[in-house]
């Protein structure tokens, strides 16, 4: 014990610029547009030919993440893609990323080298710089703030503002996964927390325990779209739930919609947890958020195109704004207007 | 009281979607290189000529700033200051800043409006667009994320590597008084704590105090320095002490310095208050920080244009590596090794 004890590397002992360059050790610049990463006032890039995007996130222990049950290699990981998510909900390409964190006392350098280890990891898998950042204490847990820097060329771009009448509505991938997986590990954490002699029942839901803690972005799509030569009139990233999104897109386009139940589908995993949680998976794709795909639309002409894609699903479509943002129940029985119940940081408690 | 309590909006009340809107309302675009501001997944911005400079800062409640003393306009001010410093420090134009906030339930509508009023006017001041950030809760405490963005021709932009044997050591404006309004606002604190009748005594002192809640950013020495025809060979920002500072330059340009203490003038007010509280005002400067003052080097031959400037102050020169870095104290009569003291958020407390 006191031996172990002794290899425990404290923070203090190598100080901030000694943090930096053990975590900035790693760093290879892969992008051209990347002049100067870590180690003056500022990074330095050059995007002579393409529009620069930027998008930015906060991450807060104890509101994003729960260190009991998320493993700081993975929250490393999951803080960059859900950056880089942004970037491809603008149909551009990543290229750098800022990360500042904020630690306390209780975080040895171990743990920060295993935070990282994740968001290194990210950066190879998505091909983006570590360019800058800021690392300093704070008085409770961990706080993680990422800034996302892409490009693309003007005409690339794609807005939520875009979307018309008659639009198909489409969605990458498949949702609700990450709600459940989150569900699951609550729930196996309360059990614990209750008798500490239970072991967590995790195995069979590897898909939903990865949808939550390492959500992988879609960088993917924007090569996709262009091989089907289609490039989407609006869209935006899954980070809310799919009700909030769809009315994001509709608010800034000025339209309506109609989403069609029976055209979503559901991986078994998810099905089988949300049986055992006693919700629909409806609900969870609604309003769980963090799935971290993306909602797009593409003009109705388009629709062959994307029939039979195995990434996309055409889950409804636009309409005019006066005919509002309705969810059609299987079978076309109802319409009942959708309504944001993502998740909303600053609601009462 | 019950009035009173009822005026006070809650955040829960507005929402984050409707917290976002009320603080971007007042945003007006100024620069033609943001294409698009808040509002989508990523702000989109244009640099075809220039290089792309960009910055980034955690301020955290408890270690950065005490909410008993610093009032949040000017916490909103300061925060954007301290990231346009280091746009300054790259002889970059600032022009863009996202903002991010943690905030917890303490915080009352109000309070993020006064935080945002300092934003905004800071935005002004520097002539920077608001053009992206997120807004979130946190579990205890205010967090303020800033990353800043601005532009420089290639052949503007200043790194800290430059610095040769020989070149003169300047810095701007004079040193030590954001330290020593620290130390006046903690004292006060501190006697109002052990004694809530007691006023703080604070006249007179309104440089110092200025100095820590409202520093501003040096942006005006870029034009500075186009008029006289000169180009710091390196330059960096006084955020954590003048010791630190000059070792950044020298370690990372390969050189060593001697600085001369009689070159260092002080403000009759931080004179006043080290004397109150037992230092030199040697020190202050020293080992302070946050005085957001641009230290920089400059060929030799540069020496007449800037010998009588009121914004700059030679205070010494750089030498080769193997001397070392060295403070000459008043009259030559010592020469003392320059370390590191400045701040240090992750050493022990």
């Amino acid at each position: 014990m006191a031996e172990e004890r002794a290899k425990r590397v404290e923070l203090a002992e190598i100080g901030e610029f000694g943090l930096i360059k053990r975590i900035t050790a790693a760093v290879k610049i892969k992008n051209e547009s990347t002049l100067k990463g870590v180690g003056d006032d500022c990074a330095v890039l050059s995007y002579p030919n393409n529009k620069v995007v930027v998008t930015t996130d906060l991450l807060m222990e104890g509101v994003h993440f729960n260190l009991v049950y998320v493993p700081l290699k993975h929250l490393g990981y999951k803080a960059v893609s859900v950056n880089i998510s942004d970037i491809c909900a603008m149909n551009a390409i990543p290229r750098q990323i800022t990360v500042s964190i904020a630690i306390s006392s209780k975080f040895t350098v171990d743990a920060i080298d295993e935070l990282y280890a994740g968001i290194h990891l990210a950066c190879e898998r998505y091909g983006v710089d570590l360019v800058g950042g800021d690392t300093t204490s704070s008085l409770t847990g961990l706080t993680i703030s990422i800034t996302a820097i892409g490009e693309a060329e003007e005409n690339e771009l794609v807005y939520r503002d875009g979307a018309k009448p008659t639009d198909l509505l489409c969605v990458t991938g498949d949702l609700g996964g990450a709600y459940l997986g989150l569900q699951l590990l609550e729930r196996e954490n309360e059990l614990f927390r209750l008798n500490p002699t239970v072991q967590p029942q995790l195995s069979g839901y590897d898909y939903i325990l990865a949808r939550q803690l390492k959500p992988e972005a879609r960088v993917d799509m924007r090569e996709i779209f262009s091989t089907l030569d289609i490039k989407p009139t609006s869209m935006i990233d899954i980070s809310d739930g799919l009700s909030s999104e769809i009315l994001h897109l509709c608010e800034e386009s000025g339209v309506g919609c109609r989403l069609f139940e029976e055209r979503l589908s559901f991986d078994p995993q998810v099905r089988k947890m949300a049986e055992e949680i006693l919700i629909n998976p409806l609900v969870a794709a609604l309003n769980g958020g963090e799935d971290y795909e993306l909602l797009f639309t593409l003009p109705i002409a388009d629709h062959e195109k994307v029939r039979n894609h195995p990434d996309i699903t055409v889950i409804g479509h636009m309409t005019k704004k006066e005919d509002g943002c309705n969810l059609v129940t299987i079978g076309g029985l109802q319409e009942i207007p959708l309504t944001a119940q993502g998740w909303n940081p600053l609601k009462s408690a």
